[in-house]
């Protein structure tokens, strides 16, 4: 795509965007999947700035919500869920340096239906939790099977939802910390935020040396703010093509398209999230394209766009954007 | 428009979405301004369902603020602030009955540039404010003019944007309290919500004898959360078709296009405004589409949208909504 | 008591904190109770700084949960609860004074079992709300009621808790605005806060001339937060002795013991009405005691307590305060 | 102390509450500090239920703070803040006990002035920081020392407060997780609670094997809040006595004086850790004082107590208590 060749990755990349070998990290290549986002374990797959991943991720129950007989309570086994592929280490990534990650596509793979959602006790936006803990009762727990296709997601027999897919974690490691692969933070984790989708590229902070990519958690398609805190969760192919901008301070995730800029906050409430996103969105239009930083605050106030990405998980993700036609 | 006529405006509205007699609310006949939708004013005018009202209303700074020089802590007296034309009386409306208020068209008057923003002194979503108080120096005031016509609104020498007018004040009193006109809550008031909008239709659930519609605060675009707390303000022509819908219970803000249904919800914190709206709009879906509520869940889950009108005002406002398309 | 002649009002009120002549506010002089914190009622008593009032309060629900049959949802009738006392107009208050109330006592009145707490649908600090919206279904409503004498609240068979008795709502008019008794603001209102209590003197900011001094809903004792949303409510004669200080800007409530000064933040969410009170008390220590703004924000980490008066009402309100021995 | 026999850990502790063999856990024996909970790291110490643990800790900055010229972004190294000695391995601890810490002592250790605080950028309950993003200008930072001694915090030359000492960062490791010495959750770490202090009893919930306890980060005292972020931080000698209850499934830190029992949120906004913290200590009251679920929640509503531990880290810290003489 043209378009790339403009981008961060295309301009900055220490492979100018340009895709170099291609890596199958299969299931069986994968082994046993991950539920933190760390350093401490050992990477599953080496490789170079350019380099192509096509990794084969589970959905975010590993699998274990076959039918809609099924119980969550009963088959899931905290905090073993989210399942992620990884570490992936990236040559010559140092803290200081940002990760491009541009996502090519993501399929779903298995047997159909493919794609799943529940009403998890304790969980969602919508119901008491561990956090916003009330003494009201729980709703029933239920799961949802869906068939999921390129041509669409089949809600019930009547509503068939278009396909669009995106990857709801995927970030690198913290320096020292080992995240639970449920929550997302400056690192990227995860965000179930519906841009992070093919066509864009999403750029990482890197904190540890290798930068130590995780993947996992694709989604047929969302609504803004996951509300029930399960999209329509799907085992996955990822074609993800990597490379490494050297010496690019940001201070959390960013993300590209060919038509707007994004910046990433994740945090609770919710307006801290906006808030951090928004900061670092007019930061960046200072910084790169030469906005006063009241200019820039007023041209987010005008022409800034919001999404939601969740409002479920440890902390809510929400996207500032801005397109690039209004930069000037 | 078509639409309307399948709309709930028009299957159960008095006037049965019919336009009837067209009123004039002028400068003149207003008088002066109401700075609280309360039910403790006169009547400016008194209307009778499907009546249309074309209203002049002020920008927010009630026209103060007239060139780039002005400092706005030295000619903005709070609290009379964000002025609105009003309570118009609409004949028949009661508790229970829900204000149906069809927005025609919001154009600039008055010489140019029409159109206002500023950096206002504790005031704004990026900047200590009198509840998220903080000691950090506060940024230096400023004002920005910007000629806006229905071409666009010329946002500096480099940047036009898109001309995207909304009204950022409108809803019906409270049954016995008079809140400021910076307000939002469940009767309306200053959601600063894109999109109430030209082609939409918006639901308020009448509380007071006769409704006491007001409208105010006009604005030629903004971007989601209105940031600095300061959208294009500008005086304009508002062209509003009101009728009245007997006896439907809704709890807040609703608002329908042809596209879409939505439900508003303003609270704080900002998730708070959100599960407001959505829950809304679930009880909506169950009530009147035929859903079971965790099928209802299910789909906001899966397509639902949210829109973040501010995240400056006393109440956050946000919109959920889902395309009708989506209905089954 | 000694200490008031030291106090803010013995210093600087126009009575100087001597006690003046004594009103009585009964029930029939009262007549209709009010719903509103607003300037358009006609007071019910006109009194001049020094005066003391003797104000007979209705419980929150204005007796009507007589039993504990009762159901709440089948008696109240809102928004006609929280009946308030007032307005009380207090010659000379004008907008930038204080008017300060000395409360010297609360005391339970009318037939017992006087205390009555409740569960009720949707309210509460630990269930869903028609703001923290959830889904889940709600908890059985349910009243409580308990002998309340100065000896003690009988809770039960086998408990009985001290009898601590405050105001749950006491404030002065907001300026334009009207706004429901259940909330708490700048100006005071249904604060919830246990330490407007016997022995204390509170500042309120006035609005409006003749400050227009509003009092109800008192409590025999109540756990910090108000937990349900309901504490020991109970009819009452109050004793309020009421001065006036000229020319004191206070951007809220402030309070003020023998041993300690408090400021008093309400908002949501509650680390914003936690904010709002410390910076106010820090403000306070730099303009009257002498500390420079670092030291003032350095004692308060060191020496300062937060008090939750209430995480129920439409705004949360949090007392910040140092205690006098440790301001040097 | 004799209420011990009757605590929780004297009743139901492996050791009854028995003190066992005494470990010193000196800065030689120590070694490195760590800067996370988790499980990555070798244990320093391995003791059995009952066993003794005389550690001494770093102040949170690693004494890097040596005097009132430091400049607190020039010597600090993120995210190598807030020390912690262990991990300590308690025998026969697994998943679903409680590892029961009976604070005996903590006393300040070093040269004077021993205790420090500081105004750090982007840190603080009063300012701008990472995830309360704001763009006002920042506070200057400053350190302050203060001589600190069981006779009490020399706050300047005219203010000497009470010398209160706890523990600000105390739990256990994570099962999967290594998190940030700065945050608090429900294993515990960095609550900056003073509750957490001698003569109390912390329960954590054990999620490793060994339970891996950590301890670091003691202050001379604290007010409610820890307001800028930075108590009256020490180096100290930490005397914990630390016994096993097997099988007590408690969902977070619990904590237990002669007086009161305790239960703790860790969460943002504030008031879910409010909500969590008041949540747990209803259903500890009806789980081991046979309460009534709605009873409870009455007593709590009546009699309950809030401790605003922190508003500045990662999450917030309350504690929710009540008075053993309230139970009945």
């Amino acid at each position: 795509m043209d378009w790339i060749t403009h981008s961060y990755m295309g301009r900055r990349g220490v492979a100018k965007g340009h895709a170099g070998r291609e890596h199958q990290l299969t299931e069986a290549k994968q082994g046993a999947y991950r539920y933190v986002y760390g350093p401490y374990a050992e990477p599953v797959l080496h490789i170079e700035p350019g380099d192509v991943v096509v990794a084969e991720t589970q959905d975010a129950f590993e699998g274990k919500l076959k039918t809609e007989q099924d119980v969550p309570s009963e088959v899931l086994n905290m905090p073993f869920v989210n399942p992620q592929c990884g570490p992936i280490h990236v040559k010559g990534a140092k803290k200081g340096d940002v990760l491009a990650v541009y996502i090519r596509s993501v399929l779903p793979r298995g047997p159909q239906p493919a794609g799943t959602t529940a009403l998890i006790t304790e969980f969602g936006g919508l119901v008491s939790t561990g956090t916003t803990a009330m003494l009201n009762p729980p709703l029933p727990e239920r799961v949802k099977k869906m068939i999921v296709t390129p041509e669409g997601v089949q809600f019930n027999d009547k509503i068939t939802l278009p396909f669009e897919p995106f990857i709801g974690t995927l970030g690198v490691s913290p320096e020292i910390e080992a995240v639970t692969s449920l929550q997302p933070d400056y690192w990227g984790g995860n965000m179930d935020l519906p841009d992070v989708a093919p066509g864009a590229v999403v750029y990482f902070p890197v904190q540890h040396e290798g930068a130590y990519l995780y993947v996992g958690d694709c989604h047929g398609r969302q609504g803004d703010g996951e509300l029930c805190g399960v999209a329509v969760e799907m085992p996955a192919t990822v074609t993800l093509q990597v490379d490494l901008i050297p010496n690019w301070a940001i201070p959390g995730v960013r993300l590209e398209t060919e038509d707007f800029i994004m910046s990433v906050g994740s945090a609770r409430p919710m307006e801290d999230a906006a808030r951090m996103a928004y900061r670092d969105l007019i930061r960046w239009l200072v910084a790169d394209f030469g906005f006063e930083e009241s200019e820039a605050y007023f041209l987010c106030t005008q022409a800034g766009k919001l999404r939601v990405g969740n409002m479920v998980d440890p902390k809510y993700s929400l996207g500032a954007s801005i397109k690039k036609a209004y930069l000037g």
